[in-house]
């Protein structure tokens, strides 16, 4: 009998109990349901100056090519991408965002009986894939939000195929030290893959210090990944990549579709590389915002943890759900972190000047009113 | 030790063995190659008449939210399709191109210990979303380069979690009748998931027969699967979608990832299924360009296969690999099928008369000199 109720039954282990990963909501939607004009939307780290517009002009050229499939081997991307940051094409991993190369590495590496580890505030993506690979998350805690290297370290065992490390971690905005890193990257044992989760790169001002890159040579098992959705402002496009070994590669591009990447994303990033200068823009922008936020919640008296993205996390020293709600209501959307263990945060992305204005005026009288 | 060859053993069983697709040669490359100025690519069924204008229309209006995330659920393309194809939006699933579903149906059924059962001669990514899953491929014998519903039939078994069913298939572009199917469909077991892979539905005239949406209502695991790469002219923006019961959609989209079609992806698609004119030029295109194929075929004293696709595999009694790279040579690209079994086949898409024409004079040329 072809019974609905039946089918769950069929589904392997991990898809049967997945939650799927919950976007921030879209402004269209909140205008639909609050019938509001102007929504301020600062909830998924976006890049409030937009795309290059070298970028939109590669795309129009790309139009004219849309009937025909996609370069699959994304030829041109990778190329400009080894050239930027001195490593081969065959060391790079094109994905559909970077969200598409976590899956990779857990569709590679993980399966039942294996187990992936990473830290507790870490983001939400990491323990949806292991569990849709059928595998287990091992959580180590964190210690003032940031990421525990040695108890992350201790809790690696024979079955655990991959590490997840967010550096800057994202919800929380913690940065770890090179360094440090380094010692715990190349402590791991080969049957561990290190997934260095870098979506943030371009925000961290680390002068003098060196890029994760460089340790590639003597690490077959690290994996670096960036991606095109915050500083470069093509998160509508969705292209992340990331740099390893060329064993790596060819085994994350075994798993990969043939065409994970559109024309219209490959063109874009191409262009987007090569525009410093707005780069420079989106930088100094978030640079100052994070201050314009971090002076506002001092003058209403409440905490945050010092992030090195473009994002920070305000501690409003109370469930910040019912704030979330109501700022909602007020046409600013910003990201409740409940989910991330952190019921009295709200994680805000850096805006213009204006929409950081707008957002702290309305934090202000949410909170007078609550 | 982390030696750079210890990398694979780590990898899950089926990723050990995985080869990738192989896509049909890019025109860039084959210029870059050969130093050719005119390349006619008749080699991935993509629609000659380039995208629908209306598509082109709704990118440029997308362009402007760039920097913004997709919207994750796909609301608007998902309205436009339920309105068109009578279903309800929650038995929708979109895909980044239906190369994805075909993924998502593997990552959600299949595992190792249970297989998938499939046709000789039927689409090559079939075995590779079954293997990457680390599942059995079964393959039951064509008649006449078609189907053999009832061998496949006869090959499900208690650990077959899905069927793949191409109608047209591709590359033979033999099409099944819809009784025969129906049948078919209905009388699979629970356990065993059908895919109905109809990513050249558009070209099929099958006037007065039930479409396979009409049999979901008595199927929940029944997936007719189509795509916006073929007929509709967007094989460049990756986007595919399948048709089923909610519960099925909703184990799908536990697995799809977030943000899977970009912006200009969906935007592109919502207008082109808007689009008719388009489309039944698209059409009427294809019915011309496929005569003057087969007239060709024939002048040439060749034999083909009756395609109701926008593509037809014709046979030269030969070895066609040397005709392949002979046609290469003149600037012509087709897609050799030696890996469905077919040696003697070259499967070519329908083009513009003109493309059409330029095609059977390299092939005239190619043959004479062989």
């Amino acid at each position: 009998m072809n019974t609905p109720s039946s089918l769950y039954q069929y589904a392997v282990a991990g898809v049967q109990q997945l939650v799927p990963y919950v976007p921030g909501k879209p402004i269209e939607e909140l205008q639909r349901e609050l019938g509001l004009e102007r929504v301020v939307k600062l909830a998924s780290n976006e890049n409030p100056l937009g795309p290059s517009k070298k970028a939109l002009a590669a795309m129009q050229k790309a139009m004219a090519e849309l009937a025909l499939y996609p370069d699959g081997s994304g030829f041109n991307l990778k190329k400009a991408l080894a050239k930027k940051f001195l490593v081969d094409p065959a060391q790079i991993t094109l994905g559909n965002g970077s969200n598409e190369i976590l899956e990779l590495v857990a569709r590679a590496f993980l399966a039942p009986g294996l187990n992936a580890v990473f830290s507790q505030h870490a983001f939400a993506v990491y323990p949806i894939v292991t569990q849709a690979a059928g595998a287990a998350s091992i959580v180590a805690p964190a210690v003032h939000y940031s990421h525990d290297l040695q108890a992350i370290r201790e809790r690696v065992n024979a079955q655990t195929r991959v590490v997840f490390i967010a550096n800057p971690n994202n919800p929380t905005g913690t940065l770890l030290s090179q360094p440090h890193l380094e010692d715990f990257v190349k402590s791991l044992p080969p049957s561990c893959v290190c997934v260095l989760d870098e979506a943030y790169y371009e925000f961290v001002h680390s002068k003098g210090e060196q890029d994760a890159v460089e340790w590639l040579g003597q690490c077959p098992n690290l994996v670096v990944m960036r991606t095109f959705s915050k500083a470069y402002g093509l998160a509508g496009l969705r292209v992340g990549y990331c740099f390893s070994s060329p064993e790596m590669a060819d085994i994350l591009n075994r798993v990969r579709q043939p065409f994970n990447n559109n024309s219209m994303a490959l063109a874009a990033a191409e262009a987007a590389l090569d525009d410093v200068e707005h780069l420079q823009h989106t930088v100094k922008n978030n640079t100052l915002g994070m201050k314009q936020l971090v002076e506002g919640f001092k003058n209403l008296g409440l905490g945050w943890i010092t992030s090195a993205g473009n994002f920070v996390s305000v501690d409003l020293s109370e469930p910040a759900y019912p704030v979330y709600e109501a700022l909602l209501r007020k046409g600013v959307i910003v990201r409740p972190v409940a989910n991330y263990e952190m019921p009295n945060h709200l994680r805000i992305s850096i805006g213009t000047p204006e929409e950081n204005n707008l957002f702290l005026q309305a934090l202000t009288e949410c909170l007078n009113d609550v």
